[in-house]
């Protein structure tokens, strides 16, 4: 807790991601403080806050309540987010709200009201537009250093395949995995998506084939510009986190290659061999979370445009919902059909 | 011309690509000797020919007439290939013929069929199988060491667009350019193509445009195996020539990346240098061109099945055919629509 | 600050590293909690005090008679830590020493007399050690994988030199750069070095070359082994902090490369560009700063041989001398020729 | 052989690189023609003749004495370099000749004084200074690009040491080995050596031992203008041939990486794999020794300065000199010792 911090966050949904926005904001973001947190589990909570040094609310109003949280981060499962929204709006507090908004545009749609009338920041976490590398690749786009894009090119692979059970409830590869995708082709080629063809196959995980879902996953996107994104993800990819983008442009081309956990190299007579990739999402992405802090208390200190505003954590909803259309009916989707 | 080359091989069409076939059959291969050459333009065979030691035949007849000629390579306009494919095969020639066999379906078969009823030895000018990086990330596919193959990317772009007499002619991208690509998927992932997606669009050359055709494409192939390929091709990467080849498989990744000019890298204050990639073609698989007549060499004299049968060069003409119709009717396209 | 933080950690001296240093503690490390810092200027004290939620000292005494402080990080100048380190083992705290423990081998000695005598944890700030790459290349090199060592490579270039003022009290080029690099191949090679031979230039500063100091440096030292290391320094390399390591053995070779900032890359028509490497110390050395850390705290509550030793800290600080010596003589120095 | 090439070239000496040297002159230099070979072994020659399709001459004399012969390439045994220089520019002949011109400074004072007087052409084969890598890297000093050159590091490393019964006849490692590295250095930086510290050690070869010769080496450069250069050297690389040059200059630095065989990479759960470097000279540097040749010829035919010169092809024999005595006498060597 740095005690210059004026920014007072509170985090709601101290589960694994909700335990570590928690922990950036006590300890890396000079502007902000951390000033409690509360989780469905008593146990999960006062566990947190006792290495955080905060105090473990009650409940969710206790927070709300509190004239120390100017800002509420909304870490908790996504059935419960647009209503927890909306009640932070009602207090009048800033929101940070965990991807997705929702699974149903209909609730995504009342939460993004209620802020828009409330008048309170909000900000949805869609991190990997923070790392550094991937934020490189949309700069030389923007600033039309490569020209206009033509192709863009996403590579999304997890180490390997959570829990099934969480598989079961996880909404599907599309609005599970693939969102964060959607939002980065959003992100980098600046145009909107007016067409989507998606498939995907089970092809080496029964328990994910059973529960009707895909391992494996291809999308194309088309935009308004006439660009073409193509997604490639897999539900595994033993060697690490393989993350990258890419855009060509008519003038140049821009890629973000992955990350390994260091540079060594080693040289033998049968092979040289590069350190592994980063493992997974919280050592891949640590940077972009901490940078997403940054931009969200620069925010709402600051004003301006939200860094990932309402609209712009829609839009991969419905990119995940036409993906789905299209891999079931083997067609491609208008965006107009989702809404 | 190397006087131990026992395999005597004549070049039908010497322009740009046959030229570079002659010369590297004349010069590179110690088994084989170059022993004439033909071109429909009297001037530009003459030129060859003085260039490398040998001998201008007046017609195609003379060479298929010669005993010195073991072997053809044809690399005429791909409108004569079939016939020529007949009339060398009826000669008793073994035969090279450049890709795509025909642009028709029955010419194709047509051609293997005299082929296979002469008994002579055929192979199809797919030289990206024999580059080097590419051929080791099939090999890592074929010895099992990356597992079962998910998905392969493909990414294929050329330095800069052709003329656009060239585009009129050249059948369009999905045959001009992705034969290439479909190939390669083909022989990376080992497992038959079932269904086609492709989209293009003219995003940057208007001439492309107006002459109908595509300057960006993507396809998408789905293999019977269930593996996904996804190919994303430009007839315009200002930076150099790029290709690169992917497969993901349940045991690890195999990529080929590009190849620059030399190694060098040079660094100052507001940027690190990489050197360029290499410009086209000619430099970039000038390794897979002298590989290519090797395996040719190796074949006619040593028998064994052909490097690239005709069975194997007539499939990326279906793929072709196919994404020419996806792309068309915006729907996927089986493969048994085709034939 | 981490309540649960059990060992105690008070920084003396918050200049630019101390301050580092200190911050780490409070923020990062779980075990440590930051429980007072001092600096010779009250300001200075404050602020960090301040930034840090702990209390600034009046003395460094208070520091040491407070029963809050388990241990002293000792980060003032240079000519005090000989002094510093003997108060501290009297007071019966565990030490941290920022290299160079001092100028005097005498003086070095004193100190670690103090600390075996009062039996106190004693660590010397060789924070290169703790660098994931560099790590790596000493495991290659420990467990044999790489065989015996017969050549070490090291390159070490600051971006731009330090102000003329720094350099004139710097103790010249081989105790202010060098040093760290004479670690590293002690580090890395794990032979004694026998002997040394160095040379300097004065080749682009003037004002170095006026204050009697070298702005470029070369040593190559030899090591009981029979091993050669070859250290190249610089005081300016434009594009950049340019740290690499390298061993070459019978078996194999190691290398660690240098850090980007990001890894992105773009390719235009001219060029392709890599992203800068990582500007100086503070950003491509934080990850070593926070593995530092937790070693001195993993090695004061847990016991165990002291990451870096009295004897480690020691043995550079001799290598310096023996360099001065030799690029002043221009003769090669034996070890035993300093003491 | 090409009918076009205008420049009949000799080969006197087709042992392993006078073969290569051969071959390439008749297949891939437009301008050249192969037109005889000679070797001391008439089996060698007989073999060599028959496969490049030229004559076997009886003796050089008979190469000498032909019209056909326009130039003369000299890859016999170094001993027999500098009679057969003057005996060919007695000829009238234009000389290529192998590293070293000899062993003996005065021999090579006599060729050079030879070649001058006759007026012919003649140039020294260092090869590396082909290598379109490391042009680059002395195309980025001699433009000015990176600034003054303040460090320059070259590394040079064979795949495994040679049968003991050449390293007797070798004339120890400075003058073997080094003798590229130290012509590299001249290539690089542009400002003459003034002094020398050389160290080498038998680490690993009880055979090169016993020879009184070293495996492993190190030298450092003093060049005129105060730049150093280092140089790191090994008889055994287990992974291959590695050959890199690295330039530091004021404005940046450049340097010039290994080559793999190919640009594969296999990503698998316990490491990703590089291909192997490519295994030794005739693979590594094949560009360098075809474009050596192009400069041969342009230089014949078109006249200019000698790409290597006489006084070029000398200097390293100098410094292979001076660092043969630094290391006897473990002190630094000015040049003006040697001569």
């Amino acid at each position: 807790m740095t005690p210059s911090g004026t920014l007072g966050i509170a985090v709601a949904g101290v589960g694994r991601i909700g335990r570590m926005h928690a922990r950036i904001i006590a300890e890396q973001i000079s502007e902000a403080r951390l000033v409690g947190v509360y989780d469905i589990s008593p146990d999960v909570s006062r566990d947190v806050a006792s290495n955080l040094g905060v105090d473990a609310a009650a409940s969710i109003d206790e927070l709300l309540a509190s004239p120390d949280v100017d800002a509420l981060a909304i870490c908790t499962a996504t059935s419960t987010h647009s209503e927890l929204i909306i009640r932070a709006a009602a207090a009048g507090k800033a929101v940070f709200c965990e991807k997705p908004v929702s699974l149903s545009l209909g609730e995504v749609d009342e939460a993004i009201a209620a802020v828009d009338a409330a008048g309170v920041p909000f900000m949805v976490g869609f991190n990997r537009r923070f790392d550094p590398g991937h934020a490189a690749v949309r700069r030389a786009v923007h600033t039309g250093e490569i020209g206009e894009v033509t192709i863009a090119r996403i590579t999304s692979r997890d180490p390997s395949p959570p829990p099934i059970e969480y598989v079961r409830v996880s909404g599907g590869i599309w609005v599970d995995m693939l969102i964060h995708d959607f939002d980065m082709a959003n992100f980098i080629v600046g145009s909107p998506v007016v067409q989507v063809w998606a498939q995907g196959g089970a092809l080496f995980d029964a328990g994910i084939r059973e529960a009707g879902d895909f391992d494996t996953a291809v999308a194309v996107l088309t935009h308004e510009s006439g660009a073409i994104t193509t997604i490639d993800a897999s539900r595994m990819a033993v060697y690490g986190y393989d993350q990258r983008v890419e855009a060509l442009g008519t003038k140049g081309m821009a890629l973000s290659d992955n990350k390994r956990v260091n540079n060594a190299q080693v040289y033998r007579e049968d092979a040289s061999q590069l350190a592994p990739l980063q493992y997974f999402f919280l050592e891949r992405y640590a940077d972009s979370y901490r940078i997403e802090w940054q931009a969200f208390a620069d925010y709402v200190l600051g004003g301006g445009p939200s860094p990932v505003s309402g609209a712009e954590g829609r839009a991969p909803i419905v990119l995940a919902m036409a993906a789905a259309l299209s891999a079931k009916e083997a067609r491609p989707v208008r965006l107009e059909e989702i809404g």
